[in-house]
């Protein structure tokens, strides 16, 4: 197995983050990477659908990770060790969100040579989504159990999203979920974004899943 | 069903939150009043929770509630219909936690002649750990479904509470999460933590948890 750095990240030396992830934006369309910050709630299985996604994605393209965390690596060691695919860790040292500088260090330490880059964020449904951090696209996963009213009650996040992943549908008989209720909640915060609804575990609606990486990557 | 305000909250005027989060402790246990302080990621089922133990609670106890969020009021609505309990929403405006002078501003808000006060923070297991609120015990809630390795991830919020309760136990079927693994996860951050094992649908162990409160309430 590869050896998984984790890098401690300090804060950024932006003044202006905005300023800052345009820059990076631009940088990676230029060069031709696509980069897919993906956020949601502690819990919501980021990093196992991940792995899932990653697998059936590394067969077409060369795939990064970046797992930011505020204190372990399990993530990162994880993800290594499931899809042999170049990771690191970055640890936020009790940060809440990342922002473009400290996505810009990240991208640093995982080198170039890459197409498609995963970011996953702190698991936190506010604070994430009130900074940019120059990704080409951004995703938000929403698991059955959390319930269909999250986009009313963190609204931001939806509204920044490019896509909706309602994982962990396998759980759909055993909880109370509208998933029609939460489309149209998703929809009145956001009428671009997409949602599709996923299971890592049964494989559900993952060929939809990988369609949408296939048709938005640069 | 009574009216439920909702209040706009904003920066503390405090420089040192921690100062004022004292001041307001005492304040608070001078009138032998119980402030509880209830953190969570989102959807850990704090609101279902909260209603199930209030019911058991206000028998003994008068009880209001603060909901704080950062945009929504249904769960203000929906805990005074449905326990009948004096209630306010408080917005954070986008904020990511609560601070001493926020918590000040809604305890203004919700009036005198309580004895136990339950104040639901923003679904976050990040930011709401580094402000003190001036509570009397911190409580974090940590879902079935979001996994046991949460402590690992989250090392702050299990630091300060002095109870974990760990929810929706009737979905322990149906996920993998090791209670024990847990337990041990929880004992290394933080050895005064309580861990009590609850699920409000099915009622297991609401008995031991509305214990913890009687033996916990000033």
């Amino acid at each position: 197995m590869q050896e998984v750095r984790t890098i401690l990240l300090s804060k950024s030396v932006f003044e202006d983050n905005d300023r800052a992830a345009d820059k990076l934006r631009r940088d990676l369309r230029e060069k031709g990477v696509s980069l897919v910050n993906v956020m949601s709630s502690p819990g919501s299985g980021k990093t196992t659908l991940l792995i899932a996604l990653i697998r059936r994605l590394a067969l077409k393209f060369r795939i990064g990770v970046m797992e930011a965390d505020i204190d372990s690596d399990v993530d990162a060691v994880t993800v290594a060790r499931e899809t042999g695919c170049r990771s690191v860790q970055l640890h936020t040292g009790g940060m809440c969100h990342l922002d473009a500088g400290m996505t810009a260090e990240g991208l640093r330490e995982l080198g170039d040579g890459l197409d498609l880059i995963f970011l996953e964020n702190v698991g936190n449904l506010v604070c994430p989504a009130e900074y940019d951090t120059g990704a080409t696209a951004n995703i938000v996963i929403l698991s059955v159990p959390e319930g269909a009213d999250k986009p009313l009650k963190y609204p931001l996040v939806f509204q920044k999203s490019d896509l909706v992943i309602v994982s962990k549908t396998d759980a759909l008989p055993y909880f109370d979920f509208d998933m029609e209720q939460c489309r149209k909640y998703i929809g009145a915060r956001n009428g671009a974004a997409e949602m599709i609804p996923v299971s890592a575990k049964t494989g559900e609606n993952m060929d939809a899943l990988e369609n949408w990486f296939i048709r938005k990557i640069i």
